[in-house]
């Protein structure tokens, strides 16, 4: 199983992805910065905050993880990869957006704000999978731009995760009319599992 | 057509570069921010915003797309291209004025704001673009920063885009004074037509 | 006293890391923008502010130097690594929360709400700390992932550093209920301790 | 004249420096972003906006190129570069306090505001240039630090340079009190000339 060397052009857009989804991360707790001195009884109130929070770090994190996987077996970035790529970094950028959103209506919102708020979440989701799908078909299709042949599998892999991810997305929806807290909680447990599957992956993916 | 090695100072430029492109798309997201709980209602009124988002990503984007395939033919950063390069990070960083401009006088303002908005739009695109046609003049008057023979065509070429892109400039403020929504969705379609060029060029620039 | 190579996923780890914490740095910025012009006398009144700033910029510039030397010696990010990395990113993003909270506390807040600031401070410090232990011990467990043998006992004083770290937050939380101000002058003090330290590791540690 | 090798630790130090000075730089905009739908005449009114963003710009921007110079004559960040490094960033990260400042002041504030800001933009050059005069100092009588022997007069150079910016930010303040304006305006000309003293090294010194 031979390895290609990767081309110059990709470290750049290794860095500026990083670049993007620090900066993404970095800005959620733009949310959390309050107006003036809070109570202890404020601060406990804003609890939901807290776990949009968590829950859009979380996420925005999993991106970097599977972004990170991505990217090194990729060896070349050809302007379908870098526009592709640039939509995912579209979609990410947008999550502090729905976190802002459901923390404000989990708080001071009814209930139409609040279903409102968890479909902003999920059309961001899609948006953030939607071309990274488009991506690991496109690489699938075209293999000279994979560091090894083992890349494929990986690529198929993640394709499905994407596609479950967009399903996932509509199942937050249709929950969201039973109980906006459950869809965020949905949300939760979902980047849950990925983060324990990638824990996961340490003994069969030595080379990452 | 033989290629000249880099010198390490241009992996700083680029990053630094990186770095100021993908801090403003990402503080393009501040404008969705909201005040507090939102209803539908209210968040399907902001289509505004939305358009004046994506048009904004979209263009810095373009721009990183197009400064990425420039730096790479760049093998030395003398002075004069770091001063300029500057130059175009001082004009990208403004574009988020332009689009919350933009998004707050479709929203609520009056004929006046909304063609004042445009200006400033083009004014930003215009200072993007100035000291990037002089880098452009620049390289091709001082071949030796650069790494190939080739690369003469390429910057005769990107000069004649921002050249075009300040006339477009002048068009859209022309036609502000018609309809200012005609104008943002003719930065939207000159921003699609670059994206499409730039993904025909998948196979004429196989090196990049 | 051999030296094992690094692999080349590291350089994502750091530079993410890096991108991050720079971040976090730059946006403690954001709680001394004034909403309109200040008389000299409100810029005195600020004090606490300022206060705060600095405490919490040399804390999160600690984190770096600490992560810099940290990161040298590790020579493979397995999944586990990354995780627990992205556990202390996410303690160290939400620096502008206390932050803002200590300040505006000092300024306008009672009592409570000062106890209530210092406290969110030390759940940051220990949210910081508590990864970077459990990444402490688990690299001392798998020596395979350090780049030297003598990296162990450097690990081994840094899970002692960040011990002692957790332990100070307890610390100044019970000076809070007496003092506040104290409390965060405690802070200031073990970021000066820290500084001191590393910089009389200058003759001791020449590799770094 | 040989050169000595630069060791892996600067790459890191740079790409920190890098990342916190683009984000200032990008940051400034904050201050241009509207409340809502502005007229012609609102915008027009802004200028003192304006001119303190460009005159802020640069005035990063002039730090990052000479950071940069800088930077590639290090061969090795000792902890005490580290930490005075650390310094420089810190008085740079304060920059769009000031800004924010002087613009709010000119716009709406009476004559102590506008020289209280002045002063408070002196005291951010103090914070940045002191640290780096230190710098300075630290590698002139540390040359086992710097790349090669000629580096030692570059950086007695900028020591020069780094006493100067404190010198003229103390008359800056002292102008103040006579026209916070000029004041401001002397920032800019100070940027203007070092600006075209860079462009002039651009034949001296080919090899940055």
């Amino acid at each position: 199983m031979e390895k290609r060397a990767r081309l110059p052009g990709m470290g750049r857009l290794e860095s500026f992805s990083d670049a993007v989804l620090a900066i993404v991360l970095t800005l959620l707790v733009l949310e959390l910065l309050p107006d003036g001195a809070q109570s202890p009884e404020q601060l406990l109130q804003d609890w939901p905050t807290y776990l949009a929070f968590v829950t859009a770090f979380l996420t925005v994190g999993v991106v970097w993880l599977n972004h990170n996987q991505a990217v090194s077996r990729i060896r070349r970035a050809d302007p379908t990869v870098q526009v592709l790529n640039l939509g995912v970094l579209l979609g990410a950028s947008l999550m502090p957006w729905p976190t802002a959103l459901i923390s404000a209506a989990l708080q001071d919102g009814d209930r139409p704000a609040q279903i409102a708020a968890i479909f902003v979440f999920a059309i961001v989701t899609v948006l953030i999978s939607v071309p990274w799908l488009a991506l690991d078909l496109y690489l699938i299709r075209h293999r000279a731009l994979l560091t090894s042949s083992s890349d494929e599998s990986w690529m198929r892999k993640h394709a499905q995760v994407s596609a479950a991810t967009i399903v996932a997305a509509g199942v937050s929806v249709a929950l969201a009319f039973i109980s906006p807290l459950a869809s965020l909680i949905l949300y939760a447990l979902v980047v849950a599992v990925f983060l324990v599957v990638r824990l996961k992956e340490s003994v069969t993916d030595p080379d990452d």
